[in-house]
């Protein structure tokens, strides 16, 4: 079996400390995606990954359909020797992208007919189309389409999308199935994704009835897309105490650096988030401390690198007032330094989280975080 | 001695190969700087450039000055130190960068009054002035302030300018040495730079007159700003034969590949050019087989590197069709491999230069290199 996910180690919040084993290596859980849409990690190369530690990355569906296309990739052996990238990869199914950056949607039973946010070409994007291209990217997990909906939602408009979320979740499900029967073998893992907006009856009613898809992963979707975190919290653990234990639970999207323990201690295993990356290209630098705003003025003159606790090569090698002068000058090298050091601070966070999960000690370690980021950015 | 220059060994063509040492490390001769104008190469890290084996770095007196301030770099510990780049640099005077960047330049003998291109504030530039910013930055070597006139220029104003160089490099030299006896020591070496734009006759003059000052290293300066190659060349060969054959040759801002081989065979030593690290922000890539315009739709599905002759670490791992999504789809990490690629061309070409010189077969190469440019770019 290529394929295995095994729990070592519960914490008394909940939380899980695994391993989930693909064909392209295995990833410590709970572990934290950075985001690499369209086939890179903006500002990093693979070697920058590489030498972070990062053991996963998530790319995009709807991005690759559409450039550079999945056939071409396909065609060069997939995604991860198209981009040289040998660890495992999640894709998301595309259906975020849909409802949020194309234009011309029109939703049926079969799928949804969307333009291009790109050239304006049309497309008509089904729960076996997503699973089809997902197969030729060759990801390791693949996620099914999904209908997602603006929030808040009105409670109708949340039902109609989770009946079809769950409708689609059934085709994509019976697609793949059905390639793997054919080809013999069992190329990636798909996950079903819980849907239900804000409603905590509909989150558990959507949960059940991907069950019985019997997927080998569940995400939770349609969360950390504007509700308070509060809400957040609230929905995924109506969800995940109906997920089968033995089984890897993604909450995609998420989070900010003081709320992923939270997510952690819920029984969450996978997270991603732009978050760190994007961040970091708006001069935003995640520390110990708090977040750091390095194009204010006051770290003009300042000698210490951005994190004095921090070990990356960033912090090891500049200081705040070089990282300063080139955010203010517009250099390119600015945003490179910065994607650095934030993406090192996550996967760090999440090394820090699998030690208190070990130890018994995630509750702790969820204050200090909360703590640290009280107060406003600095 | 903390400075150095020997020439080990010349080419019949009148190229030298030798070595410049510095307070900061020896560079081979001859040699071609990556350009970090703001402190910074775009697009690559100090730790990149190390592993390119770049020896030396190129930064702007006049873009440090205006941003963060030499006031600034001299507090935080000098150029070197704010950067974290321990090996050699030279810093251009600025000259250039008054007179092709800044708004209401008004030129007298004691110098230029300019605007600031970044916020409008007016400043007064001296050739002293211009040496005291050098001294602040900390820079290895240091231009004179020169005054830079378009090109192609009628005489009267190419002797006027020549003249006033002249003279502020006397007030520079004065200024310079001033400062080295007071303090002691010989922080940096000063160079002077031969203007007189395409008057044969003016060039001579300029150099000669400069000579008397007795600079450790000579510069040419205004070319390559759009006439011809072969004017190009034949102002630096009307100038090489005067300046003292012991002292390094700077030649300022060239140049494409095919004609870096010209340069050095004319005696030059030193070279600085945008061009590599411009071109590939451009999505223009050099190859061994000449210019490749990546972004060119017969390279989507290509899966040889960018260049199948080259060693750097993007051709070793990464494919023209990766390259080509990557500046498609607008990514960060496009810029950043493809200025990694281009300045090891850049320096690969100085270390194959070195290695002709050393085997008296610099003309073949030089040859060679312009057969392979020859062509338009593929």
């Amino acid at each position: 079996m290529t394929f295995a996910f095994e729990i070592a180690k519960s914490d008394p919040t909940g939380a899980r400390r695994g391993r989930l084993t693909t064909p392209h290596g295995a990833i410590e859980t709970p572990f934290f995606m950075p985001v690499g849409t369209q086939a890179a990690v903006k500002g990093l190369t693979q070697e920058a990954l590489e030498e972070l530690g990062a053991e996963i990355i998530l790319a995009n569906t709807y991005h690759l359909y559409l450039r550079p296309g999945h056939e071409v990739i396909r065609k060069l052996g997939g995604l991860h020797q198209f981009m040289s990238w040998p660890r495992p990869i999640v894709t998301d199914s595309g259906g975020y992208q849909v409802f949020s950056l194309s234009g011309l949607r029109k939703i049926t039973d079969d799928g949804v007919r969307f333009r291009s946010h790109l050239d304006g070409s049309e497309h008509f994007l089904t729960p076996e189309k997503a699973a089809e291209i997902q197969l030729a990217l060759g990801s390791d997990i693949a996620m099914v389409l999904d209908e997602c909906i603006e929030t808040p939602a009105p409670r109708d408009k949340a039902e109609a999308a989770l009946s079809r979320t769950v409708e689609w979740a059934r085709y994509a499900r019976a697609y793949f199935l059905e390639q793997a029967r054919r080809n013999g073998n069992l190329p990636q893992l798909q996950f079903g994704i819980v849907q239900g907006a804000t409603f905590a009856d509909l989150r558990r009613e959507s949960a059940r009835r991907l069950l019985d898809l019997d997927f080998p992963g569940y995400a939770v979707g349609g969360l950390a897309v504007g509700e308070p975190h509060e809400i957040t919290i609230a929905m995924t653990a109506e969800v995940t105490p109906l997920l089968p234990s033995d089984r890897p639970r993604y909450l995609m999207g998420v989070g900010r650096p003081e709320q992923i323990a939270d997510y952690v201690a819920l029984g969450i295993d996978m997270m991603d988030c732009v978050l760190p990356t994007r961040a970091a290209r708006h001069a935003c630098l995640y520390t110990s401390e708090g977040r750091v705003l390095i194009k204010n003025a006051r770290y003009a003159r300042d000698q210490r690198p951005i994190d004095s606790n921090c070990l990356c090569g960033v912090c090891r090698r500049y200081t705040r007032a070089y990282l300063r002068h080139l955010f203010t000058a517009g250099e390119l090298t600015a945003s490179v330094l910065a994607t650095h050091h934030n993406v090192h601070f996550y996967l760090d966070i999440m090394r820090q989280i699998r030690e208190a999960i070990e130890f018994g000690n995630l509750a702790n370690f969820s204050s200090e975080m909360h703590a640290r980021f009280a107060a406003g950015p600095a």
